[in-house]
């Protein structure tokens, strides 16, 4: 979790690493465990290699480490070489990507993309702690958040190995793919309020139950979704107040997380959505508030990135196999200020977010090759 | 809550209130607090009369309370008379009535009736204190439980003053009313365990989200309790695992709590209850977990006791109301060592286990009066 003492164990081995493949590295001021490899010269623009150090609670090992991991391992090979290329790299292990801790995400690629809202500092954790106050604690400072960002002058290009979290490669037999497109993603904080009351005494024609009148909204995102192809919908968390046995729940709130390749599709079902739930809320006579969290569109992946990729995954004899990530990358907030690509690797059964995760060593091998192999042979768009 | 510094102050304040009233006072090895008002005699059996001190989060100001005040103020008015009557008095707050901290129920007069299993106070709260460790903490021993158990040939009858928490004093316009009976409830702890998995990538026909099928649950444990007159279910407390934003909840608990007059009505809807909940959990192929954690069978108030209350009431000029108990109180375990009778008081708008809960101080005063009267004229069955 961001900021956890967790969290600083994973940014400090990851920066050790990091100094050991001959990195400059350190943590920046939002937390990000930042490695720089110069070029033929110091001070070259780079090319910006990376992923998440944070993951959900009850996750699998390889959700965003794998591509921090990856990425030190092709720098330790040049290291060793004494090889310098043409340009700067950097890996950047992003403090916050899945945003457990204050319901919002990708702090870490935000700040650095320069679109992270100062005003976002003050979201709370569930102990009322503010992302400013939680940087503080950890001995960062939270003025500093303009330095973290970067210009785009300074970036070539965004490039981040995941594991698929899917079940397309495993079902075609390919070890990786490249992304076409991060899908793009919807958040709403529902709270509705009803009447709490005695669980013995309030007849049931009487009631403004605001847990049934959730399970109803619970419902109605699970068809909505079903019916239309390629959407997928979560409600996640969900909390039932005052949350006694014996008492009928007087205010419950719960998320949604609404995903689609096409923005059009995702924008009309969360429209139809909200229109839901503001209809079951006034027919069990309850209060509706309906806060947008996050509003991401699909982000495409740089076609020019996407074809120096292939030729990397082709050189290892891999089919190339293009395909779209349903989950949200970092790239989607970098790319404000570089091109992005995607290299996916197989994971078993398509489950992440699960104790049960897992890849091959030899799948793992293979993407760490195919990215080397990119670094390597990488011609910025300008040359 | 039980066991809370609140609790004690509130023990406290009311050990105290009972000093003042002429009783000696002192917290049983439950944590009840326990005044005894002796009679002509030192040691006579007694008139058992109480309420309990503990509350739901987020509740009013009466519940409880009220009858533990206004047996007080009872014994104070025979004090300042130096009246002494054929029998002794004891005043009882109880500590645990409504179960919040630990799930459980009827902890003080379960222990005072000597049907509390010592095998309960191994259960924990959410901080996964037991009720043994919690009573130590406070200064307890709970090894002294079985000295807190009451003989039957000690008390003479239980007579308890509460206010209505329903709507049906208010509706007759009526302070005061005699309950008949107290009605049974169930109560279970339902865990659903499904898969957990990432919200942008599990396509929707491959989910086993167990927060979808325990949203179909709590609409058919309503439905259920809409088809039957005078019963009543609710699910009060929900938890959804991992309970993130961006992740497909794995394991759900809820509980339900179902109320009726009928036992036979009330069982037949819980055995109803659980096949949905198997048949819910088999079609989206989940596992089902349901614990039975209380079945109290509805209990009668002894009609001898309501026939003096009646007199009592109707000594001051108001028309008796029969009316049985939708909520659970102590009498339903302290029957098992005596004869139970509840004075009900009206109470506005039939709101209780909210902040709105609210009585008339002429309301207040009626009630008193009544259980004043009731004590002062007290005929024991043998007498």
């Amino acid at each position: 979790m961001f900021l956890s003492p967790e969290g600083r164990a994973a940014g400090e081995a990851v920066l050790g690493w990091m100094r050991e493949a001959g990195m400059r590295a350190a943590l920046d001021p939002m937390g990000n465990a930042v490695g720089r490899y110069e070029g033929v010269r110091t001070g070259l623009p780079c090319l910006m290699l990376g992923s998440h150090l944070d993951t959900v609670r009850d996750a699998g090992r390889y959700d965003g480490m794998l591509g921090v991991i990856s990425a030190i391992e092709c720098i330790d090979v040049l290291h060793k070489k004494k090889e310098k290329l043409p340009f700067a790299i950097e890996v950047i292990g992003f403090g916050d990507e899945e945003g457990v801790r204050f319901g919002t995400t990708l702090l870490g690629s935000r700040a650095i993309a320069g679109t992270l809202d100062p005003e976002v500092l003050q979201a709370k954790d569930s102990g009322g702690t503010s992302i400013a106050q939680a940087l503080l604690q950890f001995g960062l400072n939270p003025q500093h958040l303009s330095r973290v960002r970067r210009k785009k002058s300074d970036v070539l290009a965004y490039a981040e190995l995941h594991i698929e979290q899917g079940p397309v490669l495993e079902a075609e037999g390919l070890p990786v793919g490249v992304v076409t497109a991060i899908n793009g993603f919807s958040r709403l904080r529902v709270t509705l309020r009803g009447e709490a009351g005695h669980a013995g005494t309030v007849p049931m024609s009487l009631r403004r139950d605001a847990l049934a009148a959730a399970a109803e909204c619970i419902l109605m995102v699970e068809r909505a979704a079903k019916e239309l192809p390629d959407l997928v919908a979560t409600v996640g968390r969900i909390e039932a107040k005052p949350g006694a046995i014996n008492v009928i729940p007087g205010e419950v709130q719960f998320t949604v997380d609404l995903r689609a390749p096409e923005d059009s599709a995702r924008e009309d079902a969360v429209a139809e959505v909200k229109r839901e739930i503001a209809r079951t809320a006034a027919q069990r006579k309850l209060e509706a508030r309906i806060e947008s969290l996050q509003d991401f569109g699909s982000s495409a992946c740089a076609p020019w990135l996407m074809r120096q990729l292939e030729r990397a995954v082709e050189a290892r004899g891999v089919r190339v196999r293009r395909l779209p990530s349903g989950a949200g990358h970092d790239g989607m907030a970098i790319k404000a200020i570089a091109d992005i690509a995607m290299l996916f690797v197989r994971c078993k059964g398509g489950v992440s977010h699960n104790p049960a995760e897992s890849i091959t060593e030899g799948d793992a091998a293979t993407g760490a090759a195919v990215l080397f192999d990119f670094i390597h042979d990488f011609k910025p768009l300008s040359a």
